[in-house]
């Protein structure tokens, strides 16, 4: 890999001298960045390009070069690669299109081209892709003509399922003050994946922090593995978002599991930081190239007292806490600020002052006395003092490199004004006041994330007979409710006592051993929705009742079915706990609400399991309905504990059963003192991958 | 009002020679953006501007010029403010600060001016303003210098509460192609506050879109019934949203009412356009500049198969649908695009073509074939295309303008080339793909936005007895439930039956007549939450039992009271139904789940009164829990007629009661037929006004 970014020798192959030529850009690019190897090109005719010699035939370059970069068409490309292997190349990138993401055909290239890969143990990045880029020597290999002027080298290190996207990514990083190292669009990601690009980023001395956009996720939990133990923060504008596949779901844990709820209980559970869109990652890359943040005390600073009540607003929202001005502050700034015309408060708005120098010394002031986390400078500014206001932002860049201390600077002015100003200092300038708070918040977020290691399950106490398990698991099927409930028993969950009966009269008998109130239910595999065929009879008081919806409930059901005795537990809270095996990120818990309260409120949360107890913990934290776990008019508070419990029993259910392919167990009814599953679903697919 | 905006003459008060002096700034101003009506300079000294003398006294300017600009010391303004109006100036912009924001003395010297503003029969903007603008006579007031040079008139006009951002909307509303037409800050709103200007904009011919910013709203209910028959759409940027009052309040209503959310549902009530920061006010404001959207039908077009990626997620997420590609298209298109190289789909990815004047014909044959509401494209550009992407911009503004069909241009380049771009169009270009849906969206959303009409609730049939109402709400006083629900009750809304009882004796009298099973409450003002103090018994099925429960409650509650017995009802749903009186936008009905939900989801919804059927049938189609009256589990499903007709019910009461400050219903039990109170408080204020 280290050979993709830090090749001594590149070729390019598909070059021809018309002016068309997307290859000949490639080496127009490795020349005006300042790439310092060999480069040789290679076309179908001989000829010659900014000085570069095109050999017709990759035989004529020397043997061993480092990196070829082919763009010529889909179907000459296996050819290509495999005489790549011959002459010893072992770092490919096929920048071409028209293979897997096109055509049944051009998936059959991409195979081929494989097949070279692994023959020669080289190393392939895409096919259709655009960039591999590496601004530390001047590597630059977009098949778009790129300009230097605009480049800025700086520690964040992109990878793009999308060309295009490296692209704009590269220009708002550097137009953002925050600049590149490193950028790679991974194309179809036939051999190298975002995972294998990140584990190499997380080792790179010049990446600090890794910028992802991915539109599908190759290997969720080597992503997740990869993070979890990650220094560096990682960033994943994560697209596609629609397309999750949305199938008629078994249970109710895999219809209100749409992936990409899944992709964000993820990213937070190991710490990525999620962006919504272009704005939002660059905003957190310009907060995260400040010096951290590492508390919600907050000074803002601002010339327009407009502006001050947007970003107090801002502020509120992301959870900052404006610090107040102690007496000390007060009788230093009078000296500073002209206490006649603004009221001192923060927000501190610099009203009638219109010195820059003055603004700079506010700012160290603040920190010198106030030791906020952070400082918001907004600087509001007409094209007349478009130099001060580059001097200023110089000014602050020196006080942030002398403190240590974060201070956001934020920007407003005329036409373009802004982004000129960048041009004049390594301190990235916010655009929006928004901007500016996400990016001191993400700082905030990352820098106080506890580093907490992955907990496992108290519950291997628990006897489990695994013959039993296993033969419960095997072949793809529809759990019965008393098969899916003995399986939570066997891992821990307390179930509400039941009986088989093969009749009216079993039903009887065994209502007499579990004692009165029972619930009656049918069991049968194709009942999932048992109390819409009228499948299910409520608090039966006695023999007769039983008797009675027995006979009835066979009747409607129409065919020889057994059914199922039920001791009726009263009171509590309707919750549902499940599992589904996610095809990105593997075996998911998911809470929720139960009964009429999941159709309603959607009110779920998800974690990727392994889960231990503080996770658990956290899952129950963001439920919106935990309050109904309280104290409520005159009801004693529920039993919290046996709901974490219930979802570690289901991260080690889901993690030690790969066929289990979904779960619900709903409702879990959670009491005073525990928590009983009255009703269980399993589907096993047979599937014994995880 | 027509004189602020279209002065024959101006005299600006307080110029002085030296450098640092704001009022020149305005003469320069005047100036550059190329003022053609007279200017006049007043200050203490004389001397000369630019050009213009500068008088030492007002009485050295002639009479009866149309506006006079004052930005001198706040202790000096009122005099000038009343010499202005015996010079028969009837219109004065203060534009000093030190006014009603800063102190009380501040805020005497306001009511000064405000003396002589009435006394001469003039208007004031501000004090403590920063502009008046119209661009379309080169009006220039803020005192700071601006150039002309980035100035681009257009259809929008700013009303801003703060004077520094009416200055950033007017930079950033330029630089996004949209152009201004006029912008006033407007201060204190000593005088004209932003009603008055908004009533002028509505009339103003130049003024096609208003976008406001505010802080705080003077006359809410004004505001709302200008904006309902506004043709012109209508943009708030409303911040200070942190600050709105959080006082400890009496109902649940108050409680979950933070200002915020009256103020969001208030601009959706009557169709405003309610943006979160600077930059959704300007992508609105460019989605307004195009032709209507009228639809949900979307083209994607995009050189970058990512950023096609992206735009699909925002095109989903704001509602739209993507056109699927018919037959003819496809035929036709293969002739345009080489089908060879790409996948024909919504989105189109140009890939691999690299022709700008092809994409503009795309655009073309997507608007003739497909005729769908709106199309996207998405240009992603290098350095070296950009003279391509400006032509290209031109291109797309004509097809724009020729067609009458939106296209939203959307690009992306390095360094600031985007922004060069639009210097080259009038086409407005989205700098962001969620910009670009969120205007499209927003056109789309002011096109289709219903045009009806106030209903009038059809309850005025109900026969009230007005003495009785009267007497229940005169004096400030809480109301005990059994006064409460018979307030409910004239209103039309059913109550669960109940009677008064002074004793346990009276106790069992009373529900013997009820029936039973009855539920016993105390009645005392102070015991606001009855259950927390052990006031209330539910489901007392014989005498013996509310003897009981009687004695043991008058025990606990330890001194003389009232107690209710009430009829049981069970099953239903337990709603909140509430209203309480808005600073700003007076009588607001609330709409909620009620019981343990409402703790548990602070799922609710808010109205400004009067309303109608309509808007209690889209209350109740805004609240998540709305599917909970949906049939479950075998149960029926509930009456959501019910809860309309309570909603316009509480309505009537609002408005035909001014005396009332905060009313709960808690909870209306919503049966299957029917609805029905079971307790309810009112806070009556002895306020009478609206």
């Amino acid at each position: 890999m280290q050979r993709i970014f830090y090749p001594h020798s590149v070729v390019v192959i598909g070059v021809s001298e018309r002016p068309e030529n997307l290859a000949r850009n490639i080496i127009a690019n490795l020349q005006v960045f300042g790439y310092g190897g060999q480069i040789y090109a290679v076309g179908r005719r001989k000829g010659m390009v900014r000085g570069v010699t095109i050999a017709s035939s990759l035989n004529e370059v020397p043997d061993g070069l480092d990196l070829a970069v082919i763009v010529t068409p889909a179907a000459t490309v296996p050819e290509l690669v495999e005489s790549c292997g011959r002459k010893g190349i072992h770092q490919v990138v096929v920048e071409s299109g028209g293979f897997g993401e096109f055509s049944e055909e051009g998936r059959k290239l991409e195979q081929e081209i494989l097949e070279s890969i692994h023959r020669w143990d080289m190393r392939l990045v895409g096919p259709n892709c655009i960039s591999v880029v590496n601004q530390e020597v001047g590597l630059c290999l977009p098949f778009v003509p790129l300009s230097p002027t605009t480049a800025r080298l700086g520690p964040v290190s992109v990878v793009s399922q999308s060309g295009g996207v490296s692209v704009t990514y590269m220009d708002l990083l550097c137009a953002a003050g925050v600049g590149i190292n490193k950028a790679v669009s991974i194309g179809n990601k036939a051999d190298l994946n975002e995972t294998d690009y990140l584990r190499y980023l997380l080792g790179d001395p010049g990446t600090q922090i890794i910028c992802l956009y991915l539109e599908s996720i190759s290997d969720g939990r080597e992503l997740l593995h990869l993070a979890r133990s990650s220094i560096k923060p990682i960033i994943i504008h994560k697209a596609n978002r629609g397309q999750a596949s949305r199938h008629v779901a078994f249970s109710h844990t895999a219809a209100l599991a749409d992936d990409d709820r899944i992709v964000s209980a993820a990213f937070r559970q190991v710490g990525i930081l999620r962006s919504e869109d272009f704005r939002e990652s660059v905003a957190i890359a310009q907060g995260l190239c400040l010096p951290p943040v590492r508390g919600n005390n907050l000074v803002i600073i601002s010339r327009s007292g407009g502006h001050a009540v947007v970003a107090a607003d801002a502020a509120e929202r992301y959870g900052f806490r404006l610090t107040p001005l102690p007496k000390e502050f007060l009788e230093q700034a009078s000296s500073l600020l002209r206490t006649d015309v603004i009221t001192l408060a923060n927000p501190i708005d610099l009203g009638l002052i219109f010195d820059f120098d003055l603004y700079a010394r506010i700012v160290e002031e603040c920190l010198r006395i106030l030791s906020p986390d952070a400082v918001l400078l907004i600087n509001t500014f007409t094209l007349v003092e478009a130099e001060r206001a580059q001097k200023l932002a110089q000014r602050v860049e020196e006080i942030v490199e002398g403190s240590g201390r974060p201070v956001a600077f934020c920007a407003y002015s005329q036409g373009y004004e802004t982004q000129m100003t960048q041009q004049h200092t390594n301190l990235p300038i916010f655009a929006e006041i928004e901007d500016a708070i996400r990016g001191l918040a993400a700082s905030r977020d990352w820098n106080s994330r506890k580093e907490r290691a992955v907990e496992t399950t108290s519950e291997t106490s628990i006897e489990r007979a695994p013959n039993e398990t296993r033969r419960l698991l095997s072949g793809a099927r529809v759990f019965m409710a008393d098969e899916a409930l003995s399986l939570c028993e066997q891992y821990g969950i307390s179930i509400a006592r039941f009986e088989d009966a093969n009749g009216p009269d079993a039903a009887m008998e065994a209502a007499d051993r579990l004692g009165y109130p029972v619930a009656l239910k049918v069991l049968a595999a194709e009942h999932i929705h048992k109390s819409d065929v009228g499948g299910v009879a409520l608090g039966l008081q006695d023999r007769a009742a039983i008797s009675r919806e027995a006979e009835a409930m066979l009747t409607r059901i129409g065919h020889p079915t057994r059914l199922m005795v039920q001791r009726m537990v009263s009171g509590g809270l309707e919750m549902i706990v499940g599992g589904k095996r996610d095809r990105s990120f593997g075996p998911v818990v998911m809470l929720g609400l139960g009964g009429i309260f999941v159709e309603a409120f959607d009110d779920v949360t998800f974690r990727v399991a392994p889960i231990g107890r503080t996770d658990a913990e956290e899952m129950v934290e963001e439920i919106h309905g935990k309050r109904m776990l309280h104290a409520f008019r005159g009801r004693p508070p529920l039993d919290r504990e046996s709901v974490t419990k219930a979802l570690t029993s289901m991260s080690t259910m889901l993690t030690e059963n790969p066929a289990i392919d979904e779960i619900d167990i709903n409702p879990l009814v959670v009491l005073e003192t525990g928590a009983v599953a009255l009703d269980a679903r399993v589907l096993v697919t047979g599937k014994q991958t995880n």
